[in-house]
């Protein structure tokens, strides 16, 4: 049986997760929306057979079938949902922060404990992100020695209007504090930011970009570069320097370790890791044609095709001549 | 509602399939397997609810619910199954080859030419490989010119005990024949295999490694080097030369072109494109928890600790100095 | 004792290494210059001491203090050169082709065997450049095992006005030749050669780029792309397939090996490594500019700047705190 | 006429520039050598044609020929040779630092403004590095807009049994403290150092790894990892975060800049590019071939057996087959 999911907030962040429920991932299904704008809430929706739509989040998360909500309203909005799951004894994914400020958070986690039991999980995403999972695997395998250092570097190409240099750290650079957090096993001790003469290619007033400084409980210096309006791109990288080499990732080429006297990257061991992701793309977009009543892909003719010249390769090893392929006119089913 | 699928054949593709319809993506469910092996097919099917199980690949397909079928069976079974599938109207995705010879791929093609619409869709994954679609892109969009060459790399670390030289040809290189075809939408006009002396990491009587070379109808020469014994990992690259640079895939740093000066490659947008998989395999990852009964990830403890981070962050923009975070003791909850 | 050379030919090459020998490398000299155009040789050899101007390369390699010939003329000038400096007993470093064809150089070769000692060294320069050599020595120590096949790219921006279909084999393809003879120590015993649509970059009627295939006597099959007009920049890789791995060059990141489920480079072992070249640039440079008259580089200055810093490094290691630096004001002998 | 350098300190350092000068570079001989160890001078000198030893620098100073000065002696010793070479009126090039505290640089420094005119060139040699170079000229065109910030990577393999916590500062990141005043043009107005536990790999009571961060006149931060027991080689990256984008080296990719989507190395425009160093080497091995009597390189016998070759592809290009390549037996005189 699908997971019914409750979807709270169906702005930007959580409309993408609505149709990551309805129609990438398996096992779960939107069982119900809520949005202060009813609109929108209802746009989201569109399609989706048996999801309901509310304003209030309480009774989205009363509708029949929810067992779980996901919150991805803004901040402020956060702590009541919460309380709300926490009151149906509902788990809740919630999109970061947990709240706009620590007593808050405080707050909502006082009240888990009361609970006895965690219902809560947040969404802090690069957790999941495959380098950074590669990433920790290397740091606890431990091949490396212990962390010393993590250098990370976070970059945007553009802040949006109402960015301030408050949410350089409260909106960014928290990505960097939790993966500091989850990467060493430890709590940071200490911040320190030194801040550059801003760049003119940030809004004025914006302290763009900054360098933060992390002491973590097992004297690990952790540096970061925040900047928001680098303008070339998006970047998140961290390079762990250990007692015997470093692990990198984010520039491009997956992890890169330096150990003894090489800088190295994993090559697959065979298809099933390579192409993984093509298999569950193929097979997606199979099922998103049918459903559509459309049949794509690769057809017959295809196959026909490649079979043809897989028979000339065939007989090219053979006799070690250049063999022809002679293929049919090609039928309009196939155009 | 979800697609009802038959999994014709549960060996080691099957079953990934099954899998990857149970609990990866979205909106379809497997309704039916069937396998010669009954065993392999309750295997397959444990767990899964109203999942049939069958030895007969068209009891499969007569299943409740059933509306689509995916065959995975090995290839001398493929073309009855496909006309079994033909003769109750399912579309039907299935793994290469189509069949192990051309005229069992003819006789399939003209059964669906019979039926006048398409019901195939051929498991050639490459083209669902974000690689692989960025280089088709790049091509069609034309801004390297014409193509002239492709220069194509398929290795395995090693290849399994049945393996023989045509194999080389029929299982390894089809992926480059389709690849060919697809990438350049032009049709392969004629083989020729040259032989370097075998490797002796490659079992006594196989010609491994071979370099194939295709001509195509529109003047592009390809030359594929295919090595099943290369011994170091599994690796599939592509270089497409044109007129005025070339793109190139598979080295471990996604698409790199070289063009007016310089080799690059395309730094994300954002973090959507960065971490769009990431957001997947963690709502993924959280909704499979729920349905074990477990919520993990990151706890309200972590989103706690990460608000303290950032207020000291906060404090330390402005000060100046180095801020101590003060944490409390860690609740065994979130031990 | 420095070695006196006669440069025969002072053409773009000529010129060059007249300017190589006379200031960037030790331990010789030009001691004469030719050239059918005596303006041309008389600008070469303008602010050499002791270089004499001659339009006979006779006449140049009987200067006095000649004791070396450096043939860079035409390549239908070389062999009357070479048989000139073997009159006389002389070393000769030819650029290549020895002779434009292989009767002009089996005489040649005839003539040196019946002085019985060798005195021709052919200018084939990527057996000199450090990727080559590292990918010689990677090869010959065999960890990789047997090479199987060369996949070599050679790729110029643009061809000269005045190139031909025959001169993509003539002059560009023989560096591969001697590069496949020299990597492999085997000899090539047949060719064969592909050719794509030519582009739409090229000239008319210049049959550009082309496939050109070697078979060696070791059983070695090596493809080579030529592409004299690929118009974004010069290129030339090379990559060996061996039985265990792969060893690739000219990608813009040195030796890349492959094998054991890593691609690698090496890490320079230490500073003598990695910045040898910068040394000898930077005793070069101060010898030039000291005799033109001129002291350059970093200043005093520079030095009290740096050893400021420094102080305040130090202070700063111990103390945990911002440490500023005091600097006076920079004199106007070091503005 | 070549320059005469007499050469101050002939151990590791100096016995290297010895050999620089005498064998590698052109324009300057080695005219007198001085060391305290007098066998170790002579050994320095060994071979070197007109070469006078000395344990007295004034004294090398002295001897004929001597028209520049090149100090590689200890710190401590580099004042009075500095003030003697001054009192000759020799232009000086003195190994970092130039004195071993900032009051003894002070004083060089008066006595070089006494005089009125620069006599002193201090060895920072990254400045003549071909990657710093780039990185230079790059921030200078100012594409990128002005820097913000430096990361800077310096990591040794093992740091030599006398090093200690100040010599981090003083003897490695002082080339960061030059290297960032000569990349931007401004001065460093703070230092502050982040120390995170010690590696287990580093000697005990080495203060090692560190993180050092500058501030500089015109704003920028610059941070700093200084590792000197990273056990896996040597390693020295610098990347400049810009308004518009970022310029990196020292990754083992030349200089690699991020800028409006992208990520880019340059391709060089042509052979005298790629290959400029090689034929450096090619001639300079010839000659030192020849001065030891040795006849070495490509021989009459590579130039024709590449003959054939390209005369056989020519025949393959027209004809478009495979043409054999037959080749006489090889003279002893090119076993």
């Amino acid at each position: 049986m699908s997971l019914g999911i409750a979807v709270i907030g169906t702005g930007r962040m959580g409309a993408d997760h609505v149709r990551r429920i309805d129609s990438v991932i398996g096992g779960a299904r939107v069982a119900a929306v809520a949005d202060l704008d009813a609109d929108r809430a209802r746009e989201a929706a569109a399609g989706i057979e048996g999801c309901s739509v509310h304003t209030d989040p309480a009774a989205a998360m009363d509708a029949p079938g929810v067992a779980a909500v996901l919150i991805a309203s803004s901040g402020p909005a956060h702590e009541a949902a919460l309380l709300e799951a926490f009151a149906r004894g509902l788990p809740v994914l919630c999109e970061k922060p947990l709240t706009p400020d620590p007593a808050g958070t405080l707050r909502v986690m006082e009240a888990e404990l009361r609970l006895g039991r965690r219902l809560v999980t947040v969404g802090f995403m690069r957790r999941y992100d495959s380098e950074y999972q590669e990433l920790q695997r290397t740091l606890e395998q431990g091949e490396l020695g212990r962390a010393l250092m993590l250098h990370c570097r976070h970059r945007n190409a553009q802040s949006p209007p109402f960015f301030t240099t408050e949410m350089l750290i409260r909106d960014s650079v928290v990505h960097e504090a939790d993966a500091t957090r989850w990467l060493l096993g430890q709590e940071v001790t200490a911040v320190q930011v030194l801040r550059p003469r801003p760049s003119s290619g940030a809004p004025q007033g914006l302290g763009d970009p900054q360098l933060v400084l992390f002491e973590t409980s097992g004297g690990v210096v952790v540096d970061v570069e925040i900047f928001v309006n680098c303008g070339f791109g998006y970047e998140v990288h961290c390079e762990a320097v250990c007692e015997r080499g470093t692990a990198s990732i984010g520039a491009g080429s997956g992890l890169v370790t330096r150990g003894a006297g090489r800088a190295a990257r994993a090559i697959p061991e065979d298809f099933t890791v390579r192409f993984a992701e093509a298999y569950d793309r193929e097979v997606r977009a199979w099922v998103d044609g049918i459903r559509r009543g459309r049949v794509e892909g690769a057809s017959a003719w295809d196959g026909y095709a490649a079979a043809l010249v897989c028979e000339a390769g065939v007989r090219a090893q053979e006799c070690g001549e250049r063999v022809g392929v002679e293929l049919p006119e090609r039928p309009a089913l196939y155009a």
